[in-house]
């Protein structure tokens, strides 16, 4: 390889290591490290997170970026090399606008946010939040500022977490997914055929909890030998270099699903992060591209797989097998309408298929609002309180379980929400493409064969790693941009079966 | 304080915390991690310990410390920055001295003497690893010599575990110590009452293991609030910062002292660690003063407390609760014999307490003799042999369980072995001291209380990290020198009764 490159690629390497330090640090924090370890630990990352903005960010990198920047002109797009010059290009430009003054007083609102959230949550009262609230919405504003211009001051926050997506983008498929989500969640609430799911709400040994997960995500494909499982109180997924992707799990021991669905959700981003090409390992691109991409992975094994007809009635047994004294009675299509129970609910970490894009679309509109100035943080929960009523017909009987529940925007993340629901829609738009390209899918998963849908995945998305932007690798894959339709149309088949309407 | 001592900190502070985040991946490494972390994981800790490295010779930090000892001067010389000051300084004239080429150079040898010398250990050939052994002794001898003028070769490499101790320091109360240990294992080979540990060699279940090792742990002062226990192959303590020092310990199922006296062993140093005033935390002060003075805290606490009459007595009743098929019918008095048991027996890591010295010695004139000359690396075998027979009465069958059964010289450790003895001989005199200012210590710890005894640690230990070399602190705390006689006469007088010479 070309000299300037193999020195971008050194120099990025130790930005790669201080950040993987730090993800094992994080990865630490919320697994194991006792109580006296918090201090400590804070400035540790603290220390971490900055050399590695401040090597990033060096003189010496820029210099060594421009001169690999003129060694890639006219290799080929496709290359790694290439592909790598132009993301660290884009992630330099981004980063070198923003001035450390920014960053130092965004790190200091937040800390002092996340703490006035807890409390203001805690004793359900959004005005204890407020103020800080208002300085993170004025600094978001500001940061936004730094990339002017841009088409809607939304732009440049959705960027951070969905590369080269616009809000634009986001409004238009969500203006198509709104309507037609509140008619189908209404329908079910109207005429749909009630779902008893007591039998998952009974007693279920941990231990056994455990190992049926275990046994679960090594079977759709989840490699141990490159990854590991521990519990955590808000599991999460993170890695350190491609032979190390790790996740994490709760365990309700009063519902299975929490534990079930939630170990498949992480072995699917866990995959995506384990199909990554190895050669593209200590660089910017050895990750998924952007996080709606990434839950793209997570939700398509937890739904299109982990909650089909197909996936159960292989699996069905052996988990009668594990509780035969909660499930042995049970019958399989029961089963598979427990798992589905569509329910207007508060919580959107709780909610099903059918809701969840409700709370999301919620959330946005809030944040659309509040960066373009139409809403004032001190209105923020009437307006929460109003949307709520219209899209999922409930009202937050407080503001904990209202506008208080999420800790995103304590943390500063303004932008990040819409990824979750582009996340839905990009695996059903992969799902048609997958049923095109293997005609047999549903059948291979009725017999818990899965190899051939993660090798789809690895060769299509996964080992491209951040080398295309998402919306770019998602033409690549299914030759389509971005579609509600193939969602709703999931949505509506599946849960107008269900419940018969 | 001052401005300069202000900005040193703040230095200091970033090296620490890339020491901190450096031992939590080694943490997890030895613990946690799975196979293919392997080799992303060697990347990280390379970067971290090359920064920290680079960050702490750097010329900014050799400012401020020029800065921080003109403000230092004429404080009290017992005060936390008079000594943080000439802590650094010792430090950092020793680290500048270092070139970088022979870092890099000490650190590939040392990579590759690891690989072979465990291809050498598993065929027991010693002539694999003899060509690395004779690199790392020729690079420690240039190790060495950055340091000249010196008293003897070995004292640089000394001072790097054991600050301000020489090789004839050593030498003179290793010549005290070795013909009356020689005499006194004889004495028990020859005449002896035999002693029959079959009940310690059965069946003891896992978890019963752990779970009885944490009530000591927690009984003699181990805080878990700041700390935790793990499983690791080879058990070892490790901390990051005050608020997080962990242990590890590993597990024989069929042998009960592995884990018992391992885990009292590491809460020893663990223990070390946790007193150390908080107020160091984030400096070099921040750690036990040296590795002898911390294997003095671990031997302590394993073996004059945990091999100790008085501890079973409070303690034997539990632990025949946790094991009464094994030991139900065990008598405390045969009990206390058997976890006293004296072996010629080949390995190090293994040996009781009145031969583990000896083979401490045995290594040590064995690594004056390399470092001198007097000794060529490929005599080696050979005169382990001839040493192991005068020392222990008994020849190695092959190297594997010889020369090579250490892992120390692989990693280029020479100057590493004596602190193992110079812990045992410090915790015999600490010992006197404490039962002169705790006149009824005995007692209490047959009632197991062992309050007093840390907090006599905590006071005149602990909690000065390593604000004084370890003589000055043996000195501060007893009055006296570095002397092999009160660790002679525990012995001779313990071991006198147990065998009833």
């Amino acid at each position: 390889m070309a000299k300037s490159l193999d020195h971008l690629k050194e120099l990025l390497g130790v930005v790669s290591d201080l950040g993987s330090a730090a993800a094992v640090l994080g990865w630490d924090q919320q697994t194991y490290m006792p109580p006296g370890g918090a201090g400590s630990r804070a400035m540790q990352l603290a220390t971490l997170s900055r050399l590695a903005h401040t090597k990033f960010v060096s003189k010496e990198l820029g210099e060594a970026l421009e001169l690999a920047k003129a060694e890639a002109e006219g290799m080929d797009p496709e290359s790694d090399e290439f592909c790598l010059v132009r993301k660290t290009d884009r992630d330099y430009q981004k980063e070198v606008k923003v001035p450390s003054e920014w960053v130092g007083e965004f790190s200091r609102v937040t800390a002092l946010a996340h703490q006035d959230w807890e409390k203001a949550r805690a004793e359900s009262n959004f005005s204890l939040f407020e103020p800080r609230l208002e300085k993170i919405v004025s600094l978001r504003r500001e940061y936004a500022s730094f990339f002017a211009p841009y088409d809607h001051v939304y732009d440049p926050l959705l960027d951070d977490f969905e590369p080269g997506m616009k809000a634009a983008d986001v409004k238009s498929v969500f203006d198509t997914l709104r309507p037609r989500l509140i008619a189908l969640v209404q329908a079910i609430a109207e005429r749909g055929k009630p779902i008893d799911d007591a039998p998952l709400h009974q007693s279920f040994d941990e231990k056994k909890q455990w190992d049926f997960g275990v046994e679960v995500a090594k079977a759709i494909g989840y490699d141990f030998n490159r990854g590991r499982q521990d519990k955590a109180a808000h599991p999460f997924t993170t890695g350190f270099g491609t032979g190390d992707i790790r996740i994490t799990t709760r365990f309700d021991p009063e519902f299975l699903n929490t534990a079930l669905f939630g170990t498949m959700h992480e072995a699917g981003h866990a995959m995506y992060e384990q199909g990554v090409d190895p050669k593209l390992d200590r660089t910017p691109l050895a990750t998924g591209t952007s996080l709606g991409m990434h839950e793209s992975q997570s939700r398509m094994w937890e739904n299109l797989v982990g909650r089909s007809k197909e996936f159960w009635s292989a699996t069905f047994p052996r988990l009668q097998e594990f509780f035969p004294d909660q499930l042995g009675e049970t019958d399989l299509g029961d089963f598979y309408r427990m798992i589905n129970k569509v329910e207007r609910s508060l919580i959107r970490v709780e909610a099903d298929e059918a809701t969840y894009d409700l709370h999301i679309m919620l959330r946005f509109e809030l944040e659309i609002s509040l960066m373009d100035g139409s809403l004032a943080v001190k209105d923020l929960p009437h307006a929460w309180n109003k949307k709520s009523e219209e899209f999922l017909g409930i009202t937050p009987p407080d503001d904990a379980d209202g506008v208080l529940q999420d800790i995103h925007w304590s943390g500063g993340m303004i932008g990040y929400f819409p990824t979750y629901s582009l996340g839905n829609l990009i695996a059903a738009q992969l799902w048609n493409k997958i049923n095109d390209d293997i005609p047999e899918l549903e059948k291979k998963i009725a017999k818990a064969e899965f190899g051939d849908l993660l090798a789809w995945l690895q060769k299509n998305i996964h080992r491209h790693g951040a080398k295309y932007e998402p919306l770019d690798l998602l033409k690549r894959a299914t030759g389509q941009s971005l579609d509600a339709e193939p969602y709703l149309q999931y949505l509506e088949r599946k849960f107008g079966e269900i419940y018969e309407l």
